[in-house]
């Protein structure tokens, strides 16, 4: 294994260390437990949202704590979920009247210590489930991972709350968003968990894994390596059938890379997905290209489209000032 | 080799494409001969700045064509340097009265490309070299390397040149910034270069290569892989003793990915260098983290270290715009 690390023991708190030095100017850190907050209080009244999850996806989610998106992040360990006394103190630490609204990745340990937090805390809260990977049927026994439009539904929902919206309604905004958001990915190598020291999967050197999700876990599907052009056609033809745009829809773009890509693979690969859709009569209104949903050293994309409306576009827009999403 | 990519003939292309529709609001795209620039024009008297070198550091350079950076960046393909015909366009569609800092990586091929350019320009023009790679002696026969510290000095010269700056104070701040600027950088492996299809050198699996640039060619030494804690140690002691801050010096403190090193161990690299420094009595006022100037899928990174005064300071803090830098 071949990492910049210390040890697996100090590596999470080492980073936060570095991540929280590096941001002074717009998160503060909690280290026991461990969370991340707007170094600006909440606002009275305003809902406070809190996200969070294993470690090793950076910039989601610590990266996006900031003006116009979460008021704080619980990281836990790399690929595991954070425990319920991180939530419990990052919701203490941020909330200010509005209640707390999560936004949770769909994965077992996530939604069990996310439900137990949310049980335990004494104001207003509710919960947006984020399943975004169409890799997995819906009827799928635990329901579909959430992956790279985790970060579509947290700055939508972020721009709302920023702008005054309510519990109630941030909560409505959040499952729309997700549920008009499809995404898929694909692996050109496994990553290596560094507690682990070895990739978690072999792929041969002609070899590529088609939906795969975020955390080094094999895909659906072992192909051949392909062109780019056929692999961004099997994407595309899995998200256009899953959200079924029609003619003039407005959507939002989002090529992600999983860590090792680099950026000129990843607008090649935008290049050809925009293309799938203009030639169907879609409006590419926005777009969002880079390694934002990552899975360590992990090289491959992933895809995701957003239909969007008005409201939506408005919030898409709305000045956001994070670590590592700025406009 | 295991890439997103059609052909390597088309790669840049594709690519390029692919980037000036995602970022259609802040750049366009010239294809023949290639160059990015802004979409607003340059003001009457600005000063332009144009940069390019060879593709594969994405974002280094066309992400950084925008407000309060440069003009026009022209890349040429893979670790290949652009051509003096790009340059003069560029120059020609984007000087307006101000005359063309060019802003150049201290490349054999780039130098001679930029010069001739310069030599058939009709407008008043300059040229900043970059050099800021200190794993090679100043006294090396082509002098040193440009590396991370090429988006410092264009960070900083466009701020001047927003502010209207002339063209000889660009050209004398950007001189000034680079000889106050050293970085040195480590890698765990090498890169691929498309057109070659394997890694241009090897690394046994507990070796890394001290001193490399960004071109996928070997740096000074091969050394046992080490903890992060100990390869911290060797980079800043050795930009230490370049660059000689005293106690109380104001710095800014740059950590580079390569392209395939997550952030997860690029803010634990931060976190070390600036306790280094701030052992010291060094005060780290500003810093930048992430994947800025890389090389291609390379795992590794570099530190860089730019000494600040007030100027450079409130430079540095002015605006931008860009596809990959904002604040």
């Amino acid at each position: 294994m071949k990492k910049f690390i210390n040890s697996t023991e100090y590596l999470l708190d080492e980073s936060l260390l570095g991540f929280a030095k590096a941001h002074t100017d717009i998160i503060k850190l909690n280290i026991k437990p461990r969370f991340i907050q707007r170094k600006n209080p909440t606002p009275p009244g305003k809902v406070a949202l809190i996200s969070g999850g294993g470690s090793g996806h950076e910039p989601l989610h610590i990266g996006f704590v900031g003006t116009g998106l979460l008021n704080a992040a619980c990281p836990g360990q790399v690929f595991t979920s954070p425990t319920p006394d991180q939530m419990l103190a990052a919701a203490e630490s941020v909330e200010n009247g509005g209640g707390i609204l999560f936004i949770v990745k769909n994965y077992a340990g996530d939604v069990m210590n996310f439900e137990m937090a949310a049980e335990m805390l004494d104001c207003p809260n509710a919960t947006v489930l984020v399943s975004d990977d169409i890799s997995l049927p819906k009827s799928h026994s635990i329901g579909r991972r959430g992956v790279a439009g985790t970060l579509i539904v947290e700055k939508i929902v972020g721009a709302a709350a920023e702008q005054g919206a309510d519990l109630d309604t941030c909560k409505i905004l959040g499952d729309k968003v997700n549920s008009l958001t499809a995404s898929i990915g694909v692996a050109l190598s496994s990553c290596t968990v560094p507690a682990l020291g070895k990739p978690t999967f072999e792929l041969k050197d002609d070899e590529m894994e088609m939906g795969v999700g975020i955390h080094g876990e094999r895909g659906h599907e072992t192909l051949k390596l392909a062109s780019a052009s056929e692999i961004v056609d099997l994407l595309t033809h899995k998200i256009d059938e899953e959200l079924k745009p029609q003619q003039g829809q407005s959507v939002l773009l989002h090529v992600n890379g999983f860590g090792a890509t680099p950026l000129m693979e990843l607008y090649l690969i935008y290049d050809l997905a925009s293309h799938f859709w203009e030639k169907r009569g879609i409006t590419i209104t926005r777009s969002l290209v880079g390694n934002y949903t990552t899975s360590l050293d992990m090289a491959g994309c992933s895809i995701t489209l957003t239909l969007l409306d008005e409201e939506l576009l408005t919030l898409w827009d709305a000045p956001v000032h994070s670590a590592n999403l700025r406009w």
